[in-house]
C-alpha cells in the first residue's frame, strides 16, 4: 500500500467519503460516524487491510439486504458483571463499540465484566474495542469470529475455522495503549493471493491444499486452508477465540458462518466477546503504570539482535503510523481509489482525488 | 516417555511419593496432597515435562529456603469481583488452587471474576486451574509467567520474556473440557536440549543463536533464544501473558525474574491471573452445552487430511492419556525413575519401583 503510485489521501477526505456513503444506503449520522471513523483508524495505523478496502462489501451487504443499516442493539440478558448483546444485525463496527461501552460502563465501581455479542458483523480490527478499555484505565480484551472460513481443523480438509482475531490491550504512559492484535495464521490469506497473481511459490507453512497437506504453489493453496501458527497450537488457538466469540451468545460457529463476499443478502450472525479488567480494582492505577514503564523499558533496552536498531512493543509501530498517516495522508493504491470513486459515482458521493 | 525401557508405574505410588517427599521437607499433609495430585495430573495427561520430573526441583528449592512449605496465601485486596492473592511464596500448584477457588467463589453469584497473584512459584500445567473453573460450568482463564526467561523480545538478543503459558477451558458435555494449553514458541526448549546431546540440527524456525539469528545447530541455539511461535504474533503474545500475569499484581516480569533452577534459594515472585465466566450468566448452560455439542461434532465430522483418521478437540489427546495412564500406569524413563529413588533414599522415603 506504500507503493509509488499509491495515492496519499487525507484522512479528512476518507472520513467524510465514508460517512457519506453509509449515509446514502440508509445508516443514521451517529451511526455513519462512528462506523466511519472506526474504519478510517484501520487505515491510519497501517492496517489497511481492516479499513476502507472493506467499504464497498459493506455497502453491497446492506444494499442486497444482508446487513441492517438502522440496527436497535440491545441487552437479551444480563447480570450486573455481565450481558448478552444482540446487535440487530448492524453493522459490526457500531455493534461493537455499543457492546464495549456496556462492558466499560458495567466495570465503572470496579466489577470485571464480559459482554457476549451474536447477530453482528464484521467488526474491523479487534484492537479498536480492546483499546477502548484502555484508554479508561481498563485492561481490554476483544475476541471475534472471522466473517470467512479459512481454516481447516488440525488433521482436517475442510473449511470449518475462521482465522479469528483478537485483541488484549494494556493502558500504559506511553502515548498509545499496548496492545496485541493477531489472527491465528502464519500469513495472511491476502498474502496468497498476492503469490497466485504473480505465479510465485508460497512457503510450504503457509497453506495446504484442499488435500489438507502443505504446499507452495499459491494457486493449489487458494482451493486449501491457512496454516494456523504453530500448527496444532494455532488450531487450539483460533477453535478458542472461535468458541468464545460464539458459545456464550449464540453467534454462528463452524459450518454455520456465512461468507462475507458471497452471500450478501443473507445475515451473518458473526459473534464476539469483549472483556474489561479495571487496573484500579487490583492496584492503584499509578504503581500499576510504574511497572509498566519499567517493562517496556527494559524490554526496549533489551540488547539488539545483529542488524536491528529498534525493539518495538505490539502496538508501537501502528501508533507510529498513525501519526505519519495523519500528517501526510493515508496511501490509497490506485484500484483501490477508482474502485471507491466509481462506487462513489453510482451513488452520488464525491470522492475529492484527483485521479 | 514411552520408550520401550520406560517403566509403568501406578498413579498411586506416584501420588504416594510425592505426598510423602513433599511432608518431608515441611509442606503439611492438605498441603503436599493437592500439590501431588496436581503433578501427577500432569503425568497422566502425558505432560511429562509438568509432572513428577519437576518434584526435585521443588523439594531442592524448599531445601534451599527458596520456596516456602508452609505458606499463607492471602488476600490483599479485593472488590466482589476481583481479587489479588500473596501466594507467601508458597509452591504455585498449591498457590494456583486457592486462587482460581477465590475466582469461582466469587463467581458464585453470576458474577465474572479475576484473581491476580504474586508471591507464587512455577504452578505446573495452566489447564489444571482452567479446568478446575470449566467443572463448575464456566469458561476458565489461566495465565502464568514463565519460571525462566527463554525468550529476547522480537528484534532482540537477550532473554527478557519467559515462553509464557496459557489455558482456555469450555465446560462441554464430552467426559472432558475443551482445553487450550499453549506456550508461545515453537518449539520446547527440552526439544533443542535433545538435538544437542545427539549433535543433531534443528529446524530453522525454532531457534535464534546468541546474536538473535536463527540458527540450526542446536548448540548454539541453547546459548541463543526459542522463537517465537509466529514471529512477532507469538513475541506480543507472550509480552501479553506475562503482563496480564505480573502487572496487577506486583509480580516479577522481565529482568526481575529469578531462575527456577539456579538460584534455588532465592523467592521468585511468580505470577498468575486467573479468570472465570460463568456460562449461566449468559445463556442456559443446557442451550450452551447443545451448541458446543455442535460445534464439536462439526469438527469431528469434518473431511480428514489425506492420511488423518481422526480430529482432535483441544484436550482430548490428554484425556484419552489419562484413561491409559490411569488404567497402565504412567512410563517414567529410567533416569528419572533413578532419580526419585535417589532422593527418596537421601529422605528416607520409598519408591517402590523395581529398577
Amino acid at each position: 500500500m506504500t507503493a509509488e503510485n499509491s495515492l496519499l489521501i487525507p484522512e479528512s477526505t476518507l472520513l467524510q467519503y465514508s460517512v457519506n456513503m453509509l449515509s446514502r444506503v440508509g445508516v443514521p449520522a451517529d451511526e455513519a460516524e462512528l462506523v466511519a471513523s472506526n474504519l478510517i483508524e484501520a487505515d491510519l495505523r497501517g492496517v489497511a487491510s481492516h479499513g476502507i478496502v472493506r467499504l464497498p462489501i459493506y455497502i453491497k451487504r446492506i444494499l442486497d439486504g444482508g446487513t441492517n443499516p438502522t440496527p436497535k442493539v440491545n441487552i437479551v440478558r444480563q447480570t450486573r458483571t455481565t450481558a448478552v448483546v444482540d446487535g440487530d444485525n448492524g453493522l459490526g463496527h457500531f455493534v461493537g463499540v455499543k457492546a464495549m461501552e456496556i462492558a466499560i460502563e458495567k466495570a465503572a465501581e470496579g466489577d470485571v465484566s464480559f459482554v457476549a455479542v451474536r447477530n453482528s458483523n464484521h467488526f474491523g480490527t479487534a484492537a479498536y474495542y480492546a483499546e477502548m478499555a484502555a484508554r479508561k484505565g481498563m485492561i481490554g480484551f476483544s475476541f471475534t469470529i472471522g466473517a470467512i472460513n479459512h481454516m481447516a481443523p488440525w488433521g482436517g480438509a475442510e473449511a470449518m475455522l475462521g482465522n479469528n482475531p483478537f485483541a488484549i490491550a494494556f493502558p500504559s504512559r506511553e502515548p498509545f495503549p499496548v496492545v496485541l492484535d493477531m489472527a491465528c495464521s502464519v500469513a495472511a490469506r491476502g498474502k496468497i493471493i498476492v503469490a497466485a497473481k504473480e505465479g510465485k511459490p508460497i512457503p510450504s507453512d503457509w497453506a495446504t491444499g484442499p488435500d489438507g497437506l502443505p504446499t507452495t504453489d499459491a494457486a493449489e493453496a487458494l482451493k486449501g486452508f491457512v496454516i494456523p501458527v504453530g500448527g496444532p497450537k494455532g488450531y487450539a488457538l483460533t477453535l478458542t477465540v472461535g468458541l468464545l466469540s460464539t458459545m456464550l451468545s449464540g453467534a454462528a460457529f463452524g459450518r454455520d458462518v456465512g461468507e462475507l463476499y458471497e452471500k450478501t443478502a443473507d445475515a451473518q450472525n458473526s459473534g464476539h466477546l469483549f472483556g474489561v479488567l479495571p487496573v484500579s480494582s487490583f492496584d492503584d492505577l499509578e504503581s500499576y503504570l510504574d511497572r509498566m514503564d519499567r517493562a517496556i523499558a527494559d524490554l526496549r533496552n533489551a540488547k539488539k539482535a545483529t542488524g536491528v536498531d529498534r525493539i518495538y512493543m505490539p502496538g508501537e509501530r501502528e501508533y507510529l503510523a498513525l501519526i505519519k498517516h495523519r500528517e501526510n495522508g493515508v496511501p490509497i493504491g490506485p484500484a483501490l481509489a477508482r474502485e471507491l470513486a466509481e462506487l462513489g459515482r453510482k451513488h452520488d458521493v464525491d470522492f475529492e482525488v484527483s485521479l
